[in-house]
């Protein structure tokens, strides 16, 4: 390994679209969550296919690791450099090259943000669904198997990428899919990069399935007394196929943080937020159906609104969990969990947490995509504060521990990165862990792909 | 390779689950397909995850050909021993293993039919939407990556397989995933399974996203006096969301091959034949939405039913388009074409392929999957006259350039197995079938999985 010469290089093939500049590398160093951050020893912006083959082909050649980085709203420290080399930086590939009303279809460079795209969606009356709540990139969200709120109607990343191009490990550009909304043509190599955080090559462009803007979009929030009404609630309204959006659970102690920092009133109890896309008669329709359930299952001071800027209000309110809870601690980072159960065993597991957390002295509210059955514990910690980080560690492994007992998930939608390494071998097993290898060093046999993640 | 020497072991291994007469080899040598049959050396029916770990073992051992045979319904010699060796006969594992209403989730053993899953759903008030027509076992859908008539609403097995239970080529068992909804733990091995054809491993277990029986379920018919504005509508209805379970387009000619065929009288023009699942409220507006297409857009004779019995016999007359087009030929088996384009380029594709079709003097039915942008013509040929399959290639081969040229795929739901080999490398380029090669050859290095399939 030669980083020296391969920066040297770098800076001859693509002059100053390269940096060693320190406080470029110290914002490339880290991501939003409580990892320590580790520095590059250069930087280099990535403004089209080209750009990303010549520096594949320079650092393999170096034997150079290679991190892709989008904005640096990972939760894992994803795109962390933790074994330093290239931070290849994919912000400035963000055209969105083609957009099809008639297929609903978009292909968009890697760098392009979810906002951004939505923005340039909406003068076409479409929209992209998945909302993980940061203003990530494309092609971030694809690598990490991103998801949010509104997976339940619409999927994950998982389910809305078509097709990606793709920069090989060494240096191949492919196209993994047609347009085609299905196929079985040969392996299924979109999903083979979706979710492989970087490791298995750098995308280097998106075809997206996106939606028509509905007619209607209705929110409604709901309270109930315990956890186990709430998720009941779902669970029925699941069942039932009735049709919603978006239906998210704040716990308690999520819902005063929220009103402390967002100047919300909502009464302090296990909250339902919910949202529902259609037409006046079928949004009408389903919210009479969730009703009926709710009412039933002991929900209470049901409100709806179809008010766009009440609705933004309460949206922007949830998004704001994490930083709500954050603000409460000094100096603090979020130390995010992300379990995902089957629904039938939702409940136990956010009970069980609860009481785990009470029983720990940590204040960790818990926010749920809970039509999905994963949930977040939202504890803030200062990273150099080693004895709180411990304690969180050791609260996040006893509940990665009992979400595997219930046929769970370490991870729903952050990504394996560093911080669950360690799990992804209890929750698969060596040999499906030992496959994931295999299946590594055959694409990347110089290791040079974000080194150190996922296995 | 010393089958005889394979065969021997797993005699003295697995008893009388081996076999070497010549009806149960005959059985297991072909397809539903015009493609040619190849007899196996020996069949061996697994019963447990065990005996397939031990047949991959010999297999491994002594380089022999394994070959993961469901029930045969495959169309493209997928499950053919093109090179001998042992046919894996999966349907004795046919156990229904677990079922979660509350999940909404089932784990099934591979020999599990779909009408049989359905049957024992149903008294759980459940059932699995994929219907790809005939009633093949979930293993090889899976392997296949089928889909089918409910796949515009429900998705198709790329979307409703939560985990798969794997004998990899080195006799390991693996599991893919946890029961969780959606997870971003690592490599996404169940999609890297789902479509391999057998060529990565045996499946030896599923777990499948289920659904709640819907309250209604309604069918409609409708008539256009042109493709192009039969499709027009249905991008139509996709586009505004509409929320249909299926709809399917045939043409004239298969509407007159059907009526001859099934004893019904619809009027010999572009067919729509439509589904609707929900409650009686939803489905009415459903209904109504698309009426108001349909009266713009030309549609003429629109009936609907909620009648079971009328419903049932209408989608019996779709599925059995394809036999009654083969019995107007003598001798014929199914050529069956499955090009998939977006769906804004269907209405030229099938226009040119139907011009293509006159032109030829051959007659095939086209019927579609319009809301994926999929669609079959059925030809219908004597594999022996090979005057008559050398044109059915001919045309096949124009109709896949046809589609790749309008970005879609040679194949939505039937796979590659050795019909569209040819076609994988035209469709997504040296690099990426080479990539696919890479990964077979990490996982099964003596290239004893499906030998000559896909790759």
């Amino acid at each position: 390994m030669s980083v020296a010469a391969a920066v040297e290089e770098l800076r001859h093939r693509l002059g100053d679209k390269v940096t060693t500049n320190d406080t470029v590398r110290e914002h490339h160093s880290k991501d939003e969550s409580f990892h320590l951050p580790v520095m590059p020893d250069a930087v280099v912006w990535a403004e089209c296919t080209e750009d990303v083959v010549a520096v594949v082909t320079v650092c393999n050649e170096h034997r150079v690791p290679l991190v892709p980085f989008g904005v640096g709203t990972s939760l894992e420290a994803n795109s962390t450099p933790i074994h330093g080399g290239i931070s290849l930086d994919m912000s400035r590939m963000d055209k969105v090259l083609r957009i099809s009303g008639d297929d609903l279809d978009v292909t968009v460079q890697p760098g392009v943000r979810r906002k951004q795209l939505n923005e340039v969606l909406s003068s076409h009356g479409l929209f992209f669904p998945v909302d993980p709540g940061a203003d990530a990139t494309l092609g971030g969200m694809a690598s990490t198997g991103a998801s949010g709120t509104t997976t339940v109607k619409y999927g994950a990343m998982k389910q809305l990428v078509l097709s990606l191009q793709v920069v090989t490990p060494n240096g191949e550009v492919i196209t993994t899919s047609g347009r085609a909304r299905k196929t079985s043509a040969g392996y299924d190599l979109t999903h083979l990069f979706v979710g492989a955080e970087g490791t298995l090559g750098v995308i280097t462009e998106l075809t997206l399935r996106v939606f028509g803007i509905p007619e209607v979009t209705a929110a409604a929030t709901v309270q109930f007394p315990s956890v186990r009404d709430a998720v009941d609630s779902v669970i029925e309204v699941i069942q039932y196929g009735i049709d919603v959006a978006r239906i998210e659970l704040l716990d308690a102690d999520a819902v005063m943080a929220v009103n402390k920092y967002s100047g919300t009133s909502l009464p302090e109890q296990t909250l339902l937020l919910l949202e529902f896309h259609g037409t006046d008669r079928s949004t009408a329709h389903s919210i009479d159906a969730v009703r009926e359930v709710f009412d039933r299952r002991g929900g209470t001071g049901f409100r709806q609104t179809t008010d766009e800027a009440e609705r933004r209000r309460l949206w922007q309110a949830r998004h704001d969990t994490s930083i709500a809870c954050r603000v409460l601690v000094p100096n603090a980072k979020s130390f995010a969990t992300d379990v995902c159960v089957p629904i039938s065993r939702l409940t136990d597991c956010i009970e069980e947490t609860q009481r785990d957390l009470a029983d720990s002295g940590i204040f960790g509210p818990i926010i749920g995509h809970v039509g999905d059955g994963n949930f977040h514990v939202v504890m803030s910690v200062d990273p150099n504060d080693h004895v709180s980080v411990e304690r969180c560690e050791a609260l996040h492994a006893r509940l990665v521990d009992r979400a595997l007992a219930m046929g769970g998930t370490c991870t729903g939608e952050h990504g394996i990165g560093t911080g669950k390494r360690a799990y992804l071998r209890r929750e698969l097993g060596d040999n499906a862990v030992d496959l994931m290898a295999t299946v590594k060093r055959a694409l990347d046999p110089n290791d040079i792909m974000n080194p150190g993640k996922v296995v």
